[in-house]
């Protein structure tokens, strides 16, 4: 593992397991590479893809109570990583934990949810299991079909791309403000935040896109994620608040929020952040508008390994700091978005 | 659902979830009628077949301390299920939850047990992602492919057809025996708990078994489930000693216990206990003996809906009444092996 890899504790703990297992050798993505594992489908040219994701951290915190987002968000989550990779759903597993002391209406509430964000998607629950615990949790697999020319990988941008979301940023932070901050219903209620996985526009980025991810763990994330990988550092040339989501700028203004701490905050919003080559730019943007896509443009590539943003006021943030301090404070949110607050404040 | 069905427990809840979810249009297989979901491969004659469990109860409950028996049977879980469809395993992913106070020796620990688990079915984990909480758990998923005309189901056998196991059983009884009975370490230890997956078995089987299902919650569970699903019973004709698998023959002596307790334990060994129509006995057996398969034969399936064992002594048991046991005394472990105690002695 690369330094600048291994200086996020999530990526020594993933590069940890493969000290010791041994990777398939028909594996058609290396570690980090993809959102998604891949192999071939033997008889065909195309991938299988694959992935697991879970949901329970976002339970523990408190930003999902409702039975209906644990579903959503469970199936979400792995969809997304589908999408991030340009692959299109089979179908989706689900490992349920529903909490001991919940009654039958609970279990149907993550059903509606899971089945929900299956129909937005295109696909179906295929089976599970359920297990009982404290609290809920949910695990997902998503399991998709992409031909091997056009996967989308987080690896292969250069300096000087131009970097895009799929939508507005910014509604994973505001879902995580909830559990901290007495937020009125009609500003920001739970089921304000129902993300969709990127699946229709992802297939519209093959071949444009240089490199692709999801916002899973919010923006400054992601970036600092894709930087590391490709040895780049990004700038978002956007004012702020014209890259955050509408009710989060409501939100902004009426507890007078710095806008950057809703994409500092570890937990998104699963739009696709990507780059294109300058020189497809107008190719590229020609193709989104027949398509009917439209790319929220952000920024570049750089070639040095920093995070600035324009602002106002214009900054630059420690990405692996940022990541690092959910951990670093021991879970304690309230600790966590104060020294959030004072990192992105520079 | 069946009133046959929705006396279990465990069924009525895998069901509530489909007055919900709506099923893949494509999907292969119906609810509870085989070990995997199947969707065709499009582009192929071929199956894919998709399964997810967890191992969080085993933890709770004492039966599993080390991390390597915890990534062991993460796998073994899953890839039994491929096997009881006959499939054969392209991959695993692991979603591992690491307790909050372990050390990274025991993320190690998990990784060995999961790459010897996978070495020993010929795969690979493929991916997957880590979580942290009180307690140890694992979801995998198995991903594998099956020829159309070669999947075993759990539906298919009749009265009259003979039942068989791909070996001995009753570890999965002394395994669970460890968390309540101060058992020697060299008459029965966790490490000797390792089952193994039976995938090259299963597809020996192909062709031949009616039905198939592996015992993952013990015998009498598998041979309950069996029997609902197909609406029959069956007889255990064989001695219970002679059925019995060696270390748990000499605890069985060592405590006195009833040798039935062992597989009426909700927590199995995960061999595969399979029927073969009568008049393909002799076909059968001269089939496994040519490709080295041993199967035990423990008894047939009879017209009624009962669960008959030949002893000694002769008893029938209540398969369901066993099956919710562990969910009736809440969890007690202790007030469970009483209360089975009393049930199995009739």
């Amino acid at each position: 593992m690369s330094l600048a890899m291994g200086s996020v504790g999530e990526n020594r703990l993933l590069s940890r397991w493969w000290q010791t297992l041994s990777r398939h050798p028909a594996q058609a993505n290396l570690l980090h590479e993809t959102d998604c594992e891949l192999l071939p489908i033997e008889g065909t040219d195309d991938l299988l893809a694959l992935t697991i994701d879970t949901v329970a951290e976002e339970v523990a915190l408190g930003f999902y109570r409702e039975p209906e987002t644990i579903g959503w968000m469970g199936a979400t989550v792995s969809l997304s990583d589908l999408a991030a990779t340009g692959a299109t759903p089979i179908g989706l597993l689900a490992s349920v934990t529903l909490p001991r002391a919940a009654d039958a209406s609970y279990q149907d509430g993550v059903a509606r949810g899971l089945e929900a964000a299956c129909r937005a998607a295109g696909t179906h629950v295929l089976g599970g299991d359920t297990n009982f615990a404290e609290q809920a949790a949910i695990a997902t697999v998503a399991v998709g079909r992409v031909p091997r020319d056009r996967v989308l990988r987080r690896v292969g941008c250069s300096a000087g791309d131009l970097l895009y979301a799929t939508g507005p940023l910014g509604a994973g932070g505001s879902c995580a403000a909830r559990a901290l901050l007495p937020i009125p219903a009609e500003v920001f209620c739970e089921r304000d935040y129902r993300p969709r996985a990127r699946i229709a526009e992802a297939r519209l980025l093959s071949g444009f896109a240089s490199a692709c991810m999801d916002t899973s763990d919010g923006l400054v994330a992601t970036l600092d994620q894709l930087g590391r990988l490709n040895g780049v550092g990004f700038v978002i040339e956007r004012p702020l608040l014209e890259i955050l989501e509408e009710r989060s700028r409501r939100l902004a203004a009426l507890f007078d929020l710095d806008p950057l701490l809703f994409f500092a905050q570890h937990h998104g919003e699963f739009e696709l952040v990507f780059t294109v080559p300058a020189a497809r730019r107008e190719g590229f943007e020609e193709h989104a508008r027949q398509a009917g896509l439209s790319p929220l443009f952000l920024g570049r590539a750089l070639p040095e390994a920093i995070l600035r943003f324009a602002g106002p006021p214009p900054r630059e943030v420690d990405g692996a700091r940022i990541r690092n301090l959910l951990e670093e404070v021991g879970g304690d949110l309230g600790r966590y978005l104060v020294e959030l607050g004072q990192i992105v404040s520079g």
